[in-house]
């Protein structure tokens, strides 16, 4: 079942040395530069006079949970529904997170929490690291299927650093508010992977049209991620906002959104369908589209209506999405967007984005009073008003896409390196490639791999 | 694969137009009535002198997070044990779930917190709502793969109503103690189901009997609903009892309940199993049924023994049930309950309701010191004594049975409405009629949905 | 299907019997001895003047949930990935945990928290008995597929008992630390249900050889199992600790060292794998390492570089002895260990054992500063140095290897008693033993069992 001697000794090497390289390099740069920060050591934490209760892991640690859960369970999941790259979906998925939470510590540390020459880390890092992965893992559900995991980890080591400082301009430089991610992760994520996936483009992908496609438990094991990213997203939105109203109003609105965005999907999915079926791709990924939406605004007085009308519209945007502009998205821009992502996470990311620029214009001190201070800093320190916070918002989405698109363009031509082990056009979406399959299966399906097919495009 | 032109036209158009139409309404009563109250507004918040600390939102939101995934993945994923329905099980659990949280915002915001002229909402009208959401999918449970989703939509409709009221009655205006809903959640929303099954009553079901069976894989994701249902029952039952002991004490009780539950019912299903074998029915389903008879009881002083003794009586019930009640249900009363229903939620309902009037009557301020006025105010401040309390929760119960056989067969004669389109009973339990289904399945089962069969009883 | 009469109504009987008797006499010694502690008992904390935010409830129930998750769910399904044993992974997991966290209720009570002759129980309570759970599920998947649910009743029954011996040994007696129990849980778990297995060594298990392999859909389903146990390992970790700065160090390295064993896992997966594929078994099992190997050390001051370096060499470690050490363990050892629990938790938990020894021994009051109090008790209080610490915590590892031969030998000894209706060399990995299975899949797989195989060994 083995490829040509070369080729089957360099894939051998590639991963692993890719793998452990990072791990070493990292693990160094820890060692020089990342330490406990006032909450998580000993010494500091017990050189104030605080009581443990005011440890910010009690306030912050069951939504970073949450959060995990929703990186590692939810993404793995929800790429799974792909009837022969469950184990891709799951298994790249861990991969990329369980670097890019490492690697992105780093990047955000030096941008964000760099003092006296170290990193302090706690919960706080430990929730940024993760959302830096989810970006991540937005971008490989564009790419899904028809990259090899040593692309796969090239691509997240340029995205964790794109992505820091993307972040780093918004939020630091630019005073954008952008607690969910509407910008920073979803509309970052997205079009990052969807420009990649645009380099990568394959005129041949035909070759592996029977395997793009669902079976019955694939899509079962997808729901599985659908559900726990839906339940989740509040806690997902909420977990780095302010204290207090701020994280109980983004739980609050992000669940009100996600209800809506559910019935508008289902609603639209029957619409739209075959003899009024509904299609579980729709179920799978333009239900969350809810909470991508109100990522930005969920912190603000958005108004339980408000995160309702939201969510309704970008459910409904985003089945319309996977029904009718993905096939032009390929056909016309040439863009293969295995998961749709442009649909779940470009879209409603830019919608999010924009309500995030009526919602901060419309912010006043009546509305907000002494709590302007939490959600709008430099509006309630009158050094700007509300409708410049707007147009602020306004460029962060530009700088964004700007961010991404370079970014992706970069990403893809660094992919295109031909030692990386891309998957032939004949064998895309399919587990052996990568992985062991267990006998049984292979006989089921179409057989075992034949060394022909994998020698095609080496 | 389409039916009738008329029908499918008719189809294409029912569920959509319901969901827009449930939607929009929610969404303009939301933007006349519902308001961010004093936790979750940023002006209010502010307004008062609080620590952030001592926001509800850190003292419910973790209880809310594990109710919210045992509504949705619990309920969705021990449903999807039918060979056929696993898109419907865990799809329709979405839909009607989303659907009920909103609708019941409303209508018990309406009853239980509406001051100004508006209803205020925060993380306790979110367990609220999500606990309303379960007793519908209980109701589903009953009917589960003989009815179409826009009946279940209209289902829902009504019994998030007559929840709402009963449980007024019961909380407001008799000052019964039901924190768990072992009557408000269990009871009604069992026998509710069961009695709209009883008028729903398909004399020709055997036409499906092929597909009321479970599969080997159908049964271990069912386990996943299962043990997700069973981990986060402590926190279901004590996500809205008084804080501090309150929840504390519940969480405990329900966790040792829980756990003799397990082992009686593991016991008896060896014993009344064929040859000695366990039976994945039982323990997908009377394992749970530990929870469900400690949700009255398990914030009072229940003592550990207690709730290991109501645990074991549940488990016992509840197989037994399964094994000889079942049956009978169906040859006798004519109620088909697809879930069993009637033996996890209808008699450990029944049973955790008396138990509750067992434990309240043996109330005393020696047992509860200052604790009383938490658990029972009315017994506190000498309005009530504990025998009285006693009486007051016999009395709920009846309510309870009231209302939801009263509401069931409205329901039952709601959903017989010709244009719902309800499934024929060759094509119950048949993902088919609702979902596109992946094709290769398809060809591994019985073959693609025929024409014919579809206008069979169009 | 029925095997002889005699043997089918003596396992009609035997699991009902063990169940009930197990249960009844637990209740009993509930009845007894078990009682709400101070936090949970309403006139207890009713009395004192506490504000209900001190209960300790909101500090570990959140934790606590997540333990009950990884020792449900996690271990539940990462066992299920047998093709024909997914029914016994999951239910009989949750049948010995249900059974173990009661019973190890009142050992554990009995040897820890016994005051005026009672036991007093509360969230801490629930957190202890869930890891003695976590421990029993470890030795079971050493015997996984080769023992029956009665004989696994009773290994959990003694197991407990020892556990807490050792456990009291350690903690009370030498004044040992080992908050995430890589020497009380992972250590004492592995090599107890390693000895067990070898002396129920089966010369002639290669009968059952073909079912002892993964199907697609099985590893899908154990990853659900592998991914819930990764992300809330931090939880694990740090739900005993001292609140503050130790429960928030103590979740931040086990995230660090988890990544790392993530990364090291799929490197050396792919290096040792056929041609350069990634094996499942590694990635479902050896990335966990990470969590297992600080153990011992993620409360200490390990830094966040120590925790990648440990989990980095975890990861390598488990992996190279699923490849290389397994094998030889049942050729030259006669140790059949279904998991490999060998190279999950017993080499990493001696590593972890080790580490503990190294970081304590390198404690000083610079490090700590006031903080040493609440890691090191006695060093603090100068009754001992950090390096006779060390020392202690050596002994720890020899204890726990010493209580866990033991226990092995006798709880082998134990389960080879004739009656307990252990499954046949050819029927081992096989649901059918024990469970109604559908009937579908019986015929798609290998036939149903037939009579002349059950009572080939009986």
């Amino acid at each position: 079942m083995a490829g040509s001697p070369r080729r089957a000794a360099g894939r051998r090497l590639l991963l692993p040395l890719l793998c452990l390289l990072v791990q070493v390099a990292t693990a160094i740069l820890f060692a020089v530069f990342v330490r406990y920060n006032h909450e998580t050591d000993a010494a500091l934490w017990h050189w104030g006079n605080h009581s443990n209760a005011d440890n910010e892991f009690y306030f912050r640690y069951p939504s970073f949970q949450d959060v995990h859960t929703m990186v590692f369970v939810g993404f793995g999941f929800l790429m799974a529904f792909l009837q022969r790259y469950g184990f891709s979906s799951v298994g790249f998925t861990f991969l990329l997170a369980a670097l890019a939470l490492q690697w992105s510590t780093l990047v955000q540390g030096f941008l964000h929490s760099f003092h006296d020459g170290h990193i302090h880390v706690g919960v706080d890092s430990m929730i940024n690291a993760d959302f830096c992965a989810g970006a991540v893992l937005i971008s490989f559900g564009a790419v899904l299927g028809k990259t090899g995991p040593a692309q796969l980890l090239l691509m997240a080591l340029l995205e964790v650093v794109l992505f820091g400082l993307n972040e780093f301009v918004l939020l630091s430089l630019l005073g954008v508010r952008d607690a969910g991610g509407s910008m920073t992760i979803h509309t970052f994520g997205a079009y990052f992977g969807l420009v990649l996936s645009r380099v990568l483009y394959r005129p041949q992908l035909e070759k592996s049209k029977h395997r793009q496609s669902s079976i019955y438990h694939s899509d079962l094991f997808a729901m599985i991620g659908t559900i726990f990213l839906w339940i989740f997203w509040p806690s997902f939105n909420s977990a780095p906002t302010t204290l207090g109203d701020g994280q109980h109003r983004t739980a609050l609105n992000t669940y009100y959104s996600l209800s809506a965005s559910t019935l508008s999907t289902f609603a639209l999915s029957a619409l739209v369908g075959g003899d009024g079926r509904l299609d579980m791709v729709h179920i799978q990924n333009a239900a969350l589209a809810g909470g991508v939406v109100v990522g930005t605004s969920s912190e603000m007085m958005l108004t339980p209506f408000g995160a309702l009308a939201a969510g309704f519209l970008a459910g409904t945007v985003s089945t319309l999405g996977y029904k009718f502009f993905t096939p032009v998205l390929e056909s016309k821009f040439k863009i293969q967007d295995t998961c749709g992502v442009h649909n779940l996470h470009g879209m409603p990311g830019v919608l999010g984005a924009l309500l995030g620029v009526l919602v901060a214009g419309l912010a006043t001190h009546e509305a907000y009073g002494d709590g302007l201070q939490s959600v709008f800093p430099l509006v309630a320190e009158v050094q700007r008003s509300a409708r410049s916070q707007a147009m602020y918002q306004l460029f962060g989405l530009f700088v964004t896409l700007m961010f991404a698109s370079v970014g992706g363009s970069l990403g893809g031509l660094l992919l295109r390196l031909p030692f990386l082990d891309a998957p032939p056009d004949s064998q895309c979406y399919e587990d052996q490639m990568y992985w062991e399959v267990p006998q049984e299966e292979e006989d089921e399906a179409q057989g075992p791999l034949r060394t022909e097919e994998l020698d095609t495009q080496a």
